[in-house]
Parts: C-alpha cells; sequence; structure tokens
C-alpha cells in the first residue's frame, strides 16, 4: 500500500521540502498535465496524446483529501478509489456494532448510501503559471524572515483572488521550488456517500506480509457518489470502463496524485534525510506500532478503534524502511554523487550560475538548523508529543482566535482565506472520539515528550502538571468537552474572547505550548526558505544543463504517469504481469487458511459460482509513489483498465531515484471488480452502472 | 512474565550498576541468606526460620543460567521452573517437524528424557565473605584505570583459588557496591534434560494482552531432570510438594534469583535511566519488536525460529514501560527526593562521612561520560550494531585468542579462568542456526549501526564493504563457515594462529571492530569502577545512618523474599488472591476462543474430567523481580505451595521502589499443577514422582 499518502504521524515528523526532478530517460515521470512528455511518447511509443484526451483524463480524476487519488466512472457522479484510501471513513462512519471497515458495505438502492464524515474531494479545473508575481514579491535582499512573510502574503494574496473570481478552491504549490509555482484550481465536492466496500480481509488480502509484494492477490477497491444539492453530480467527464483490462506489454497511463518524492535532493540533504530525519520517523513508527499492536490485541473494540492508524503505521514503516534501504545502498548513493558532481561543476564554469556554486552548503546549513531544532518542530509545533484529537482540535481553536483578526496574507497558512474552507470542513467534522483510544495515544506521546525533553524540563513538568503522563492524559481526556461539536463551533465564532473564557483543559494545555511551538514553526519555516532558495538556484543550473523538458518532484497535485504492463525477472524467476482468482485460492491454502491469509465467508461459498481465470491484480513500469493510491490506469482511449493500489518491495526507492528494472506499480484488474461486483457480492445494479457509465433508471 | 531475567537484547543495551538497597520497611526485600531478616520476621509473624530450614530451601533452589530460577522436588533430581525459562531449551531441541515450544514435551519413560543442548543450572552450596580481601588490593591512591584493573585482578585470583580448592564454580558478587564483596559457590549441573512442558498456548495463555495482568489463568510451568554420569542426580535437599497450596493471608516465601534492581540509584543516576538510557532501551526494543513481529506472520516457520527473542522482546518492553511510569511519575521521585535529601544532609554534617558528599556529582560525571559513548558501548562492545548468533562466536573465538594467554588477572572478565567453563558451553552448543533469520537480525542490526553512525562513517563503510546492510549480512552470513561446531572447537584451541589464519568473513568482522569495541568497553569499564566507588561510599552513609540489618540491591544471586498470599484492590474492586480453572473456560468464552485467549486441544476436550474449583492462579506480596521466574514459594515448612512466574501491572515499579499497596507476585497453585498433569495430560508417572518425592519404582 505504497501508493497511500496521508498518515498524521509520519507527516508529523517530516519536515517537508519539495524538490527539483532528475533528466528523465526511460518511461520515468510524474508529469504535469500542462507540461507532458509529448516528444518521448510520440518518439518511443507513437502516441500523441490531444489536448481533449488531457482534458478528459484531468477532469475525470479526483483528488482524496484524506489522502488519496480516484476517478469518476459514470455520469452519476460515482467515483472508484482503494478501500484503504476510503478505510479512514470506514472506520469514521462504524461504530462497535457496525464494521464496516472490516465487513464491508453495499448500498442496495441510492436512498442506503451513507454520508461520509468529512470527507473532501477535489477536481482539477485549471492551472495558472504565477511564478512571476511570486517571485517579484520576494526581492532578493530581504532576509529569510522578511523573505517568508513577503512569499507567504503574495501566496495569500494570489489565492484569495483566485477563490473570488472563479469560486474554486486555489492553492499555490511551488514547483522545481524557485523554478516554478502554479496555481491550481480545484472543484471541491463535500458531500460524499459511501456506495460500496469490500471486507478488509480480501480488500488487504495478504496484510502486512504481502503489503509490497507481487504476486498479490487484493480487491483493493472502495466506490463513493458525489452529491450536490442531495443530487447526485452530473460530470462530463468520466472514464469508460474497459471490460477487458490491460493486456501484457501495453502501454498504459496512470492520472494521480502521488504525494512526494526527494529525487533531486543533493548529496548532503539525502544524508541528512538517512542518518537523521528517518531513523527519527522510524523510531516514532516503531514505537507506535507497538503501542497499537499491543492495544489491539487486547479485545475486538480496541483493533477496530485503532484499525486506521494502525495500518497507517505499519504500511509506513514498511515503505520507509524499503527507502531507507535505498539511502543506504553505496551502489545508489554513487549513482546519485555523479549526477551531482557534473551538475556542480557545471554552476562552477558558468558565470551566469555562479549564484548556484554556494546552495549546496546553504542547504547543508539549513538541515543542521532543522537538525538542531528538530525535538521542538516535532514533540510541539507537529505536535508528536500530543497524538490526541481532542488536542487538535485546541491547537486549531487556540490558533484560529489568534490568527483570524490578522489580514490575510500575514496569518499562518492554513488559516488563509483559501485554506479556511476545508480547515473548518475537518474542525466540524462528527468523527467519533473515543475516550479510551484517546488516552491511549496521548499518554504515550506525553511519555515521549518527557523522555526526548527529560522529566526535568520545565515545560514537560507544566504539561504534567504534578502527574505522571497516563494520568495527565486521563485528565485532560475526561475533563475536555471538545467531543461537542456545537462547543468547538461557539468557540470558533466566539473568537479570542471565548477561547480565552473557556476553561477546558486541553484548550489550556494548547495555549500553554503555543509560544514555544510557534518558535520553532518560525525556525523550520524560515530554514525552509533558506532552502527553497538554494534549490531554486540548483534548478536554475538543472534547466540550464538539461532543458526543461522534465518533471517536477511529486508535490500532491495531479500528474500524469506512463509505463508497460510488464512482468519482472526476481532472483532469477520471471514474475508474471498479472495474477488471477484461481492464484488468490491457491494462496489461501498454502497458508492453511490462517490469518492474514484466511478468505472472507463469502469469497469460500461462492468460488463456484466465479470465473477463476479471471484477471485478478496486474503490474505496469509506471512511475508512482504515495498518494497515488486509488488511480485510474487508462489505456491509449482513456478507458479504465486498472486501479492502482500498491508498488512491490523493489519499488520502494522510488522516493529517490527512479528505476524500471524491476520496479513495478500494483493494480486491480478491471475484470475482477466486475466479476466480483456481480459474482460475489450480488451488486449488479453497481456494475451495470460502471459498464454502462450511467446508473440504471431501474435502481 | 516479568520474572524472567536474561534478555540478551536488553542487557546489550544496558550499562549495569549494582546498588545498595534502601531501608526496609512493610514486607520488602530480596534478602541475602547469610542475612535474613530475622528480627522483622519475628516480630511481625512470629517466625523464626532455623539454620537447617534456611539451609534446606537454599540447597533446594536451583539457578538457570540462561535466566531464571527453579527448585528441586524430587530426591531424584527432577527440577520445576517455568514453561518461559525452559523456553530457551524447548525452542533449541526444536525442528520445524517437531515444535516442543509450541506442542509442549512428555517423556513418558526415563529414557525419552531429551537432553538440552547448552544448558546450565547452578545450586548455591556456600557464601563467602571476600570484602576485605578485595578491598585492600585496591587502594584509594590509584586512578581509574588503575583501580579497575586492581579490582578485576584481585577477583580473578581468588575466584580461581577457590574453584581450585572446591572443585565449585566461584563467582564474586559485590554487594552494596562497596560494602561488600561476597563469593558465591555453585555446583554446576550440565546435563539437564527435559521432562515435561505442556503447550505455549496455555503456559502463557493470554499472550501479550494479559501478561504482567491479573487475574491470570496460565499454566507456566516446565519440568526437567539434572544428571550426573548419564543417571539422574540424587540430591539430599528438594522440596516436598504441598498437595493443598497456600491459603489466603499465608505467611510465604519466595526463594530465587532476582536480577537487578534500582532501588537506591541517586536522583541523578535514576533520571539519567530514565532520560537517556531507559528511551534507548525502548527504541531498539520496539524496533526488534516490529521486526521479528512483521517477519513470524509471514510463515508458521518463521515464527517458530523468532520465537524464543519474540517473546523476550515483548517481555521486556512491556516490563519497561511500567517501569519508565514509576520513573516519569512525579509521586514517586517526589519519595525517593525526600529519601536522598535526608542522606545527603547526614553525610555533609558527619566528619567521618565526609568523603561520601561529593560522591553523588561523581555519579553525574560517569553517566555522563557513558552517555557520551553510549553509540559506541551499545554498538560496537554491546553488539546492538551485530545482531547474530554467528558474530557472537566470531567476537568470544577472536577475543578468546587474545585473552588466553595473558595471566589469569587481566583477562577480560568473563575469560577468566572461573568463567571459561561456562564460556564454553555456550560457545560449543549445538543449538541451530538459520541462515534466514540470521540475516534477519544481522541485516537489521547493521542497518541500525548505519544510521547511529551516519552512512558516511568510516567504520561503518569498513563493515558494509560497498553494498547495503542486508546485502552485507547476506554476504557474511552464508560465507561464514562458523555454525561447525568442530571448527570452533579448531579455532579455539588453535588460539591465535589459528584465528589469524582463519578467513572466515565473520572473524575478519569480528577482528575489524574488537578495537574500537574494546576502546568502548575500557570507557565503560573506568567510568563503572569510578561509580563502585562513589556507590561504596554512599553505602556506608546509608549503613552509618540505618544499620546494616538491610538487603542489597538485585545481583541475579539467591535471595529471600517473603509476603503475604493477599488480593488487592483495583479502580475501588477486589481482586481476590486466587482464580480456578472455571475461570480459565470463561476467559476463553468472553474472548470468543480467539487467539491468545484460545484454548489448547486437550484443555477442550479434557474440560469435564477436571475439578474446576482448583485453585489455579494466585497472588502474594512478596518483593520479586525479573530473574525470580520458576522460583518456588513455600510455606513455613518449606513445602512447595506455588510457582513464581510473573508479578502484576501494578509490580513494575518495584526496579525503583518497593510498594505492597497493589504490587503482586503471580504464581500457579501447586494443586493445579498435579491436577493438569493428571487429568489432562496423562502424566501421572511425574504427578506421582512430585508427590511423592522420589521417582516411581516402576517408571
Amino acid at each position: 500500500m505504497r501508493h497511500f499518502l496521508r498518515n498524521h504521524l509520519v507527516w508529523l515528523a517530516l519536515i517537508g521540502c519539495l524538490l527539483p526532478a532528475a533528466l528523465t530517460h526511460a518511461d520515468e515521470g510524474m508529469w504535469l498535465f500542462n507540461n507532458p512528455p509529448r516528444k518521448y511518447l510520440k518518439e518511443k511509443y507513437n502516441f500523441d496524446p490531444t489536448d481533449q484526451w488531457l482534458e478528459h483524463v484531468q477532469k475525470s480524476s479526483v483528488r482524496f483529501n484524506s489522502g488519496g487519488s480516484g476517478s469518476f466512472i459514470s455520469a452519476d457522479g460515482l467515483v472508484m478509489t482503494n478501500h484503504h484510501v476510503g478505510l479512514d471513513t470506514l472506520q469514521k462512519i462504524s461504530t462497535p456494532e457496525k464494521d464496516y471497515a472490516r465487513d464491508g458495505f453495499y448500498a442496495k438502492t441510492q436512498a442506503e448510501e451513507a454520508k461520509a464524515v468529512d470527507l473532501e474531494l477535489n477536481v482539477l479545473m485549471g492551472i495558472e503559471d504565477v511564478t512571476d508575481r511570486v517571485n517579484k514579491a520576494v526581492t532578493p535582499d530581504l532576509n529569510p524572515a522578511q523573505a517568508f512573510a513577503a512569499r507567504r502574503q503574495v501566496i495569500s494574496e494570489i489565492e484569495k483572488e483566485y477563490q473570488q473570481k472563479t469560486g474554486l478552491r486555489s492553492n499555490i504549490t511551488p514547483l522545481y521550488q524557485g523554478g516554478l509555482y502554479h496555481l491550481y484550481l480545484f472543484k471541491r465536492y463535500t458531500d460524499v456517500r459511501l456506495v460500496m466496500a469490500p471486507e478488509q480481509q480480501i480488500a488487504f488480502y495478504g496484510g502486512d506480509p504481502d503489503n509490497f509484494e507481487y504476486p498479490r492477490y487484493d480487491l483493493d477497491m472502495c466506490f463513493f457518489r458525489v452529491y450536490e444539492n442531495d443530487k447526485p453530480v452530473k460530470v462530463e467527464h468520466y472514464l469508460k470502463w474497459s471490460k477487458a483490462g490491460a493486456a501484457d506489454n501495453e502501454l498504459v497511463f496512470v492520472s494521480g496524485h502521488p504525494g512526494r518524492t526527494d529525487r533531486l535532493n543533493t548529496m548532503d540533504d539525502l544524508k541528512y534525510i538517512r542518518d537523521h530525519q528517518m531513523p527519527r520517523t522510524l523510531q516514532m513508527l516503531n514505537r507506535i506500532e507497538v503501542l497499537l499492536g499491543s492495544w489491539s490485541e487486547r479485545s475486538d473494540e480496541n483493533a477496530r478503534r485503532a484499525k486506521r492508524m494502525y495500518f497507517g503505521v505499519q504500511n509506513s514503516r514498511k515503505a520507509r524502511i524499503g527507502g531507507l534501504a535505498g539511502l543506504q545502498d553505496p551502489q545508489i548513493m554513487a549513482r546519485k554523487a555523479v549526477e551531482e558532481k557534473a551538475l556542480r561543476e557545471a554552476a562552477a564554469s558558468d558565470p551566469k550560475l555562479k549564484d548556484a556554486v554556494k546552495a549546496w552548503d546553504r542547504i547543508v546549513e539549513t538541515d543542521k538548523t532543522i537538525n538542531a531544532n528538530a525535538k521542538q518542530i516535532n514533540l510541539l509545533e507537529n505536535r508528536a508529543g500530543f497524538r490526541s484529537q481532542l488536542f487538535g482540535i485546541a491547537r486549531t481553536l487556540v490558533r484560529a482566535a489568534e490568527e483570524k483578526p490578522k489580514p490575510n496574507g500575514e496569518r499562518l497558512r492554513e488559516f488563509a482565506d483559501s485554506n479556511l474552507a476545508p480547515l473548518e470542513l475537518q474542525l466540524f467534522s462528527d468523527e467519533p472520539i473515543y475516550d479510551d483510544f484517546e488516552m491511549l495515544t496521548l499518554g504515550d506521546s506525553l511519555g515521549m515528550l518527557d523522555e526526548q525533553f527529560g522529566g526535568d524540563n520545565e515545560l514537560v513538568q507544566k504539561v504534567l502538571a504534578g502527574v505522571s503522563p497516563q494520568q495527565r492524559a486521563a485528565q485532560l481526556v475526561t475533563g475536555s468537552k471538545l467531543k461537542d461539536v456545537a462547543l468547538r463551533k461557539k468557540l470558533y465564532e466566539g473568537g479570542k474572547a471565548a477561547v480565552d473564557a473557556c476553561d477546558d483543559p486541553m484548550i489550556a494545555l494548547a495555549k500553554l505550548i503555543d509560544p514555544p511551538a510557534r518558535a520553532a514553526r518560525k525556525i523550520a519555516d524560515e530554514a525552509e526558505e533558506v532552502k527553497s532558495q538554494a534549490y531554486g538556484q540548483i534548478a536554475k543550473t538543472k534547466f540550464a544543463v538539461q532543458g526543461t523538458n522534465t518533471y517536477p518532484d511529486a508535490t500532491f497535485t495531479l500528474r500524469l504517469a506512463f509505463g508497460l504492463v510488464k512482468g519482472f525477472e526476481e532472483n532469477g524467476k520471471k514474475v508474471p504481469f498479472e495474477t488471477t482468482f484461481a492464484g488468490l485460492y491457491e494462496r489461501a491454502k498454502e497458508h492453511h487458511d490462517k490469518a492474514p491469509f484466511d478468505l472472507p465467508k463469502r469469497w469460500i461459498e461462492r468460488k463456484d459460482r466465479l470465473n477463476l481465470n479471471t484477471p485478478f491484480n496486474f503490474v505496469c513500469t509506471a512511475d508512482i509513489i504515495g498518494g497515488n493510491s486509488g488511480s485510474p490506469v487508462v489505456n491509449k482511449n482513456a478507458e479504465l483498465v486498472g486501479l492502482i493500489f500498491d508498488g512491490n518491495i523493489q519499488s520502494l526507492v522510488l522516493d529517490y531515484v527512479f528505476t524500471e528494472e524491476q520496479a513495478r506499480a500494483v493494480s486491480v484488474c478491471s475484470p475482477a471488480i466486475i466479476e466480483a461486483l456481480r459474482k460475489v457480492y450480488d451488486a449488479n445494479a453497481l456494475a451495470d452502472e460502471i459498464v454502462g457509465g450511467r446508473l440504471r433508471a431501474s435502481r
């Protein structure tokens, strides 16, 4: 499940930076829709996508803001994604009595479609290049604090302007850092309803052991419908279904939202990730995995409550270990070093590029700054020391009270006008919050705060207020009233006066740590500003040396990847490009039907009805990464042949370097989806809608 | 399973220090057999153990050098301990076809008793006070390096002298650090055979969730027989069996080998543990738990190979989280601070104690030294960066070649004459070594080395030799021939010439890291010497203030604890002192017979035969800790009423502070053992031997 972006816990521990991309070769690249690899596709595959083709695929693509991708597959707003992308919603709408995440869901009638509590889908409607306006505002004479403020201000201004002009969600994304600033205009959908999900047991068949492995047998699918004005939305662009699916060696395209790559980091920056950032992240993931695993084992209900986070943590851990293995491989690093040497020599020898010569060292300096402040940044600002939904709500309320009265351009970015709607959607979510689970994670994270700052630290002592981390967590969780959404609304609307008058202990805690948290953020933001300028210089050098027909590192915005449907070789053995339902039953037998290789009851009972030769999962060489989960795979006719849900173990280095020898993207085959819907789930109405492209009149 | 000492991984990460103990109050204390709490027992319980009583219990007690306690329970050398203490042997004699750890074992005839591969049992035969001789050798004018060398020399000399004189294993243990040095004389047994073990499912019923919990339902027992000259040994001292078991409020005694406590650490030393040592240890435990958990899930055979280590890591993790919670509890720390203040004031006000005044600060300094060198000490000397059995063997061979030619008193302590026999037993063990498991743990630990030192570190680059940690582990494991015990013997006997001529890659690696590893050890040893002298001063202060009728911190030597059989109160509810078989079946039902609450087949089938009112587990207030696992619980008549196997969650702070409000030791009741042997395991011969105190003639 590589291709799944959002993991609060990981992002908490990561200091983001977005970097310029490598010169492409082979079937590499996560291309911008407004700069596709036309020349390469034409020369190598004799395929020249028309503007209409591109627009159609772009507008059929959907971003799940909970962390993944999807696509419209009917004119009536039906959206397909992965079960593990839908899991966030499946968990939020489940109860101790009805566990949709485990048991699946099917709305036999439209009336039964179940509303997600805080899910936002985005469709990219347009891209504007605003590079000149941004760059004009950030002049070279500014110091880092001034430059950061100026950049923030101009970005918030432009976003607001476009939002007002178009009514669309408007977000600026830096690409190639100093290289380009693009404004993305999204149509927002917030009335999203669950249509169908299979059991997690078949969606995530093989569990953690099979995760990131191939051959594979997962029905990792989930269907939603988008509504507007309480009616299914009518969309112009949706993907036609391919009943046949993908053929061996066929050229295919993946349209989705890769989250983040670090392919063009400098060597020193990669070493910083390898030796500092990644070990810190893995350390926290291990800690939380053990905590949740041990708690989940105690009862089924514990397991249900922890499921979404537990899955996310295990998934991230496995992905990151694979990524780190790449950074710890001297051969990969040597290849990177050769590329960097050439670039630095080019910068040194061309007077026009002389500004870039010191860029590499400036990045080293900022990494040192970040490393020296990592504890404060991670624990306080990124909340690794306060892992609690209630605390997150308190933090938002406390900061909203301070930020919203400020002019738009001076606010923390998440409170800019262009970002308020998504923020409010989360803040007022009806998502259930469980006291026991809150105490577990908050108690553990306060313990971590205590360990990392030391028990004698003044702030730690104020936070703990004379009791142990676990006791303090219990006080805070049971004492807080923030589960009440109406109270949150009152505090949010009441502003500073209301928040100051509130004696909720979680609010008091958020206030207590806000000054040092903001101080840590300031350090991180300014370091990132310096880094961004330095990477901008390096990007210019790259453009000068290698030209501009390339792609930027991933930014969780829409990209187009391509490649061939193709098996690979592993330890001297050929791994075929696809698996079948028959292989699923064989695998279960091999493992004596023991978890996580056991089959759901329905799949055992209905084996005889299935065509066991139906292709189940397949691999292709397209260049994807976390965030691409749920992306459609389409053929040259823009017909949907597959549903991306993972990469193989050899693809885990793609964060840092592209390779197509063994690295593969893993998808569910389109025929498997229809066969399962009809034969296993009695979901003929849904299957008919998918194949026909619209809701059946009779349904 | 608190009461289980040996965990390589934990000890690797810990820098040992043994400390003087607190003034006793309540039913506190792990008492020396040559200084029992006669006065307290007499006054509070009107019980005055005779010398004969003490000698009988002492010589009936058995130390498992694999990490636990046990006792003789028949004249024919039958020894009882816990399943989780026997697990080491159960795993080593199992094969992919016969999994004794999981499925249990019963030797119906004596001929079927299965020889353990490298198990050593020790029985304490005598104690000599050698304090004066040791102290005379370590004079105040020596610097730390000289003092360390002098102490090592005199200890090795005395041990050798006693070993030659008595033929017994002779080991000096520092008690109250500078306070006392006792020489322990042990009878060694190395022909030990497995007689009976139940399924791990009932021995460790409830798994990790129920570990350290009470009420409890575990049949955590295992039986061995000691042989000499290929015949069951005839022992004079063995414990008589109590058919009735323990009664509520009865005074009971626990004779066993508590491993380590830190009750009299200075406040700063405790804070060092809290803020540095413990987080480091937990970080490594989390890492290994995730590694092994994920690997175990892939197949039953993986799970079998990893079982012993996986159990040990989970057990340590849960224990240490509980211990850390104590250190992070401001109320416990405040109590400690009051005690320390009184002691420091006493030292400051008494001219005779003036040497002690600076002791507290000297301990701070040594902790700083150890912390600054912790990476080198843990990764290189304690092998946290080289977690591999083959590497351990290579290390021993390389060092033996260097150390054995030196005079006895100048060798590293583990190569002193008095320690060679146990060392050789381990070195030439037939324990199976699995390539895949070796590669897993070595690859992971080389990765950790890479992370912690940084990939650019010169030593790391030499260790990895141009490939990734995982690739390097594969090269080393598949390239090494050290699985061959005959080769090990040849290299060990061939000495330096043989080792130098050997081109085994694991030997080469051990040689490569030996110089920096020894340098790290020197720093640790000298810091410990300084610390030991400082604690000696503090101990003198304590004796002066509080008298000498006290007990030293635990040292994995034989101790006597005592207390009452007694329930406790938890969250306002009374927890009764014992459980029954009926409760076991209820718990399984509550959890729908799902792992880890499922019952072994035999227990389901034979439920009707059992007397369900049989007492199963019980708790008492005796003061125990890791290492006490398998200890006998005896009544005033020295009859065996129970078998220690755990402490409850409230007992996890006992590392640092004694409390008897809720902290309890958990035992298997003697009647449950007989009932299960007869009714579930058809092991009447064994039950008869236990009850009758000798082998049945007919068997």
